[in-house]
């Protein structure tokens, strides 16, 4: 009998008693289950980050791992929670995006969870990651069907986080995902979507700047140069080989990109 | 057999080798044991941080969790290591006080850790989380009794972290406890000693701004309004909708506020 | 049956999907494997404190375990990845010197890993931790002999980060290896090779300051004043009791310390 996979995903950060306790929560319920941290380093409030962190990171993990992502700007309004069966996986999570960018490669089975003998009472208005989140998670893990939880629907909010806008002929703006830990500047552009860009000149302007050099990898640039990197999600990255260029350019989450090729 | 949980709440962050080598200490004397962070992230020397962390979070856990709480400034001097039995729960700490907000809310049976025979050897001046408080609590999460560890003692230290001042008919001044990930301030009074905060005109002074509206969810306010809000630990917390209290008032942990009851 | 153990010891932060994406691919091949952070907090692409940071840690966990740094700025380019064997631990790191301090104290047994049937594939030119490091440790956790991997080499990389260099009598120049949490400053100077420390006046210069006082433990010093201890490391570490010696010295790692004993 292998032990239950529950993960983790959070704006909450690390410096505060919240991400303990849903921890100490599901564990109270279900104390054979296994906690992995995912991230809780997403931007405060920013759904598309949570949404690309889950999405990057949910299939690697085995079959029936319980995904719980919580980046809730509107926590205790009456934003659904959600619990959507997609890939052999299980999300639990508010119904304000943050599963979009999973939604968009699966098949998903969306339920919206009503069922409140499986949360914490009383519920409060500000914590929903302990209150609803966790236990249901954790009920699940325990054996409880999906059904038990709620109905499904379909009218649940998808966010077209990753779809560039043409604005011309061979020229689309889109925004900077991220910028990761390294400083390097995810796009909203999927190089699959965008395969001329291996093959063509282009020019991806950010800020008062345009980067024509599309790189294999980080070493190949020297230290400091911008260059296009078709990061190890997918999506085009501006990277500055082994320093930032988010400082470089003073970009961050939501900075404008605009893509032109030749 | 379920396998025996250890909480970690430290000040030691997360860019050294600390709370890898309390891990492996732990993992190293008894390797069915399951390490849950509950956070590293306590502000450095901060007791009423760590104290307030360990009280939001351990009661979540099941019984016989063992939590170890290191905020320690005073390690290498002669301030006492604890095992405290609570709740059926296990606390293994320093005596300075971290354990004050756990201590007033349980009946707290605490003992003074003597038997070094129980300790890494040799222990330094400088890390008793890696040679005292770690080892402890592998020890015990093996099964040897809390009695082993030493004798019962009733002159442990209390703090009064939690209590805010009368200074008036209906006034107080308190502290703020800390600033938490998204900038809420989280006072010193809690909900359940106020109540009146709930039917009564009030003011909460804090630096020169005074907040006088009780919101029932951070969503209810426009978007940087401050209002005072029920948190979910049951403490008065000064928020900003969706952005930083502390940040707009210059704030943080230790910062004086004063509540007003009309 | 105990369940094995592997650590994880990176530069790559916490606010992305990197550490989560590694621990599902290790989950993912090996579910029952016990998947511990050590840190994720090394210093982006310093390998030295990776190297030091591996080197305080590993010896506390039991045998067996296996140990995955991943500080890799070469990534992409043909640095070898490598699997070593030392003091009955297994270590999965890049050969750019990550694993010196370990080397240093064990009898390695170093291969380099070529059997691309353990990687994940495609493998990308940016994220090595996912598709070479996560996946050969979870497949020796699962019972693949070392000899698997790659053939056995004696050419890997040893970086001297711990060797001061005499430049008189009695006078050495070192460096920070890292300022950690709190701001101590550790030197690559080890106590047990300048044992004179303890007996003889010395002078530790540092920046535009001398430190001429050893103290025995944090609590010992007057707050702020500037002092050496013999760090838990056993290394020599410049610290300024309750306040950061980092801040106050505007040193960091890397930054040059002259030791002169007299």
């Amino acid at each position: 009998m292998t032990r239950p996979i529950i993960t983790l995903t959070t704006d909450f950060g690390l410096s505060d008693h919240f991400v303990g306790v849903m921890k100490g929560v599901i564990l109270g319920i279900h104390p054979a289950a296994q906690v992995i941290d995912i991230s809780h380093g997403v931007q405060p409030y920013a759904i598309a980050d949570g949404a690309f962190t889950i999405a990057q990171t949910y299939r690697y993990f085995p079959r029936k791992t319980i995904h719980v992502v919580v980046v809730d700007p509107g926590v205790g309004s009456t934003r659904r929670p959600l619990l959507a069966e997609m890939a052999g996986h299980y999300f639990v999570a508010p119904d304000n995006g943050v599963l979009s960018m999973v939604f968009a490669r699966e098949k998903p089975r969306v339920r919206h969870i009503t069922s409140e003998r499986y949360f914490l009472h009383p519920v409060s208005r500000t914590f929903h990651g302990r209150d609803v989140f966790s236990p249901v998670a954790a009920h699940l893990a325990s054996g409880v069907t999906p059904a038990k939880f709620g109905e499904l629907i379909a009218d649940y909010l998808r966010a077209p986080f990753d779809k560039p806008t043409p604005t011309g002929r061979q020229r689309w703006t889109g925004t900077i995902l991220k910028a990761d830990h390294f400083g390097n500047l995810i796009t909203n552009f999927h190089s699959d979507q965008f395969p001329a860009i291996r093959t063509h000149a282009f020019s991806m302007n950010v800020g008062s700047q345009a980067v024509t050099r599309l790189a294999q990898t980080f070493s190949e640039c020297t230290p400091g140069e911008l260059c296009l990197i078709i990061g190890s999600s997918g999506y085009l990255e501006i990277a500055a080989s082994q320093s930032s260029a988010a400082q470089a350019l003073g970009c961050s989450a939501g900075s404008p990109v605009e893509l032109t090729i030749y």
